[in-house]
Order: structure tokens, then C-alpha cells, then sequence
């Protein structure tokens, strides 16, 4: 068993480092989307270190600098708000399967992409989130929202590995268990893993990759 | 991404069956410790249909059909019941261990025992009690009690890794690495297993340890 508490978890290396103040200076378009991915980036760290629960709108509008009515401009509520986190913290797996769509690689080099971006989204800041965002009682519009999201990749992944069983780059394996247990291990890494620590998320990524590939037994065993 | 809402998940399949009634009829030792037994499975059943903050004394013991008073004659207070919960879900994985003790088999058979026991523990109804006690702001006293237990078992896994590195049934692997793996997708199993499904706890476990075995890329390539 390997596990921390949600709630009570050490600060990730950089969560008390100054965040960036888009709120001074810059204006128009790209001043909007800057400023809202800064407040979900304060949430996502807030609720990484303190808990969804015991976080409130104005921890995070202190910890910007700004006014709880300045975030209100970005988000409706605070259960939107961690909504977002996790929409946030999945974009670059989903990004991952766009980008692989088109490769005519074997099917395991393809999985491959797809899971280091996926460890390394789940060692992110965004990894508490996109791992608890179901656990926390949310709306049953952003539940339903969640759910597809997180049913929309795990399709992906068990059909990566159908594929991969038929172009041989996979051995043969059931691939909803498969899918489970890729999953499982790589959304388990964020309750383990602090960016404190040597290892960085890349690093992480690999090695679980190869871990997935190897398997225990020795080959010519 | 696999997962369920521990608030709102639905009930496991016999969760809402009778619980057996060891308040009639029997006395001495042996009913007293399985009237404490009955308590703690009612309290593991409630707090993984409902959740642990949605669930009260109350509520365990008018599924038990004692009152409050009765229940404080076994645990100290429901933070207790958790960590009972918790310790009792963990007790078989203990008990490989203690089994593959004398055992001269390579290590990755043994290795193999103790997986195969944590699956069925976790895909039990004190899976959610054993991924989640951490998390649940226990006191620091059975938070540290938590940890050791934990930790106990991921040095023990980690053991038998480096075991099976040197007598090779183990591929050469990085042990710490190769057992968050192992345990995040063992631990991710109390996320979407329901026992109300067609695979039962023993083929999970069976299917889980195939795939850690074999990994995806197929032997000869």
C-alpha cells in the first residue's frame, strides 16, 4: 500500500513559490486567458495541498492578489472551479490521442505516447484533481461531464491495446483489465508522488513505461 | 482514467443483504468477537456505500440492530471503526507474507502469493476502508499507525522484487518503481470494482498478476 492523505499532504516543491501576476499590465483576449488559466492553476495548487473541502474562493483569490468577485468573472463556484482542474489536467492525454491519430506507428509505440503524457499530466499539479474530481460530490451535470471525459480515455487506451494485439506489438491480454490496470497504476502515482522529490514527472513516466512493457517475468524466462 | 464516486457510488452487490445477527443467542468469547466482527463489517459495507463523513454510529448500528451504547462496548468512536476497517481489509495481505515466510520458491512465485491476496483484499468490502483511511483526517496517533501498516507492505513487496532480481525470476527492474506500479493498480481496484459484476475478486486477482507478469510486449519481440 502506498499512499499519503489528501489532507494533510506536504506542499509540492513550487506550490509556495509567488504565482504570476497576469492581473498587472496586459489587457484584451489573451489577458483574459491568462488570468483564468492563472486562477486554476492557484486552485489546482490550493486544492492539491489543502483539500477541495478546506479551500475556499477567497484562499484562492488571496493567494492571486485579487478580489472573490474577480474570480467570479472566470468561474460561476468553486465546484466549477475543480471542474476545471480536472478538465485542465487531462487536456494534454486528450491532446495526446489527437496527435497520434494519424501515425501509421505500431499500436504499442502509439499507447506508449499516450501513457508518459499520461503519467506526467497525473504527476502534475493537476493530478489530485483529475484523480478525486468524481469523489467530491459535484453537480450531476459536471459528474455526467466527468465521467465521459475519463470514459472517452479509457476507450482510447482499450482500443489502443485491441489494435495492438492484432499488429502483434501487443500481447494478446484482456484489454478492459489491461486498460484498469495501466490506469490504476499511473492515477495512483498522485498520491505518491511530490515534485519535491529527484525524480521528475518525465522520469516517472518512463519508468512506469517500461515497467508496462517488461513485465516481471524475464524474457526467455 | 477509472473511476467512481466514493459518495455516490452504488451499493455492492450484497451490501444491502442481512447481516447476521451474533447479538442473539450466543455468549462468552467467541460471540463477543464476532459481534465485533459484525460491527466492523457493517461499518466497512456503510462507509463504502455512503462514504465515511456521510455515514454515523447510528446509521452502523440500526443496520446492526443494537444501539448506539452497544456499539461503544467494541470500538472507542467511529475514527476507530475506520481504522479497524482498514487494519482488518489488510489483515490477508499480512497474512501472505507471514505465509510465503519459509517458502523456498524463486521469489516472483511468492511475490505472486501476496498480489494475488492484495487483489482479493482490495476488490473486497474493505477496499475503499484500505485506500481511503489515509485520507480521512484519522488522528495523528492511527494516521501514524496507517502509514507504518502501509509501509510494512510496500517494503515487503519491494523485498521481493530485489529477491527476484537475484534469483532472476524477477526481470532486472527499478524495485521501488516496479512495486507503486504494482500496488497503484491494485489500489485502483477499489475505484471500479463492484462485486455485483460478473468477475469475481479471484479472477480480477488472477487477471491483474497475468498482465504484471507478462507485460504488453510479447515475449519474443
Amino acid at each position: 500500500m502506498v499512499n499519503r492523505s489528501a489532507e494533510t499532504r506536504k506542499p509540492r516543491g513550487h506550490a509556495a513559490a509567488a504565482l504570476p501576476s497576469p492581473w498587472r499590465g496586459r489587457q484584451g483576449a489573451d489577458a483574459r486567458d491568462s488570468k483564468r488559466d492563472a486562477v486554476i492553476l492557484a486552485a489546482a495548487r490550493a486544492f492539491n495541498n489543502h483539500g477541495y473541502h478546506n479551500t475556499s474562493l477567497d484562499d484562492i483569490a488571496d493567494r492571486l492578489g485579487v478580489t472573490k468577485p474577480t474570480l467570479y468573472y472566470y468561474v460561476k463556484n468553486k465546484e466549477q472551479l475543480l471542474f476545471e482542474c480536472f478538465r485542465t489536467g487531462l487536456e494534454p492525454i486528450r491532446a495526446a490521442f489527437s496527435d497520434i491519430g494519424q501515425s501509421r506507428q505500431p499500436a504499442r509505440e502509439r499507447l506508449t505516447v499516450v501513457l508518459l503524457r499520461y503519467a506526467e499530466a497525473i504527476a502534475s499539479e493537476f493530478g489530485w484533481c483529475m484523480v478525486r474530481a468524481e469523489d467530491l460530490n459535484l453537480s450531476p451535470e459536471l459528474q455526467a461531464h466527468v465521467k465521459a471525459l475519463k470514459s472517452e480515455i479509457d476507450q482510447g487506451i482499450r482500443r489502443l491495446i485491441r489494435e495492438g494485439i492484432a499488429d502483434r506489438s501487443i500481447a494478446p491480454c484482456d484489454p478492459k483489465m489491461t486498460a484498469f490496470a495501466l490506469a490504476g497504476a499511473l492515477n495512483w502515482i498522485a498520491h505518491w508522488y511530490r515534485d519535491n522529490q529527484a525524480l521528475k514527472p518525465a522520469d516517472i513516466a518512463r519508468a512506469f513505461v517500461d515497467i508496462f512493457n517488461q513485465g516481471l517475468r524475464p524474457r526467455g524466462a
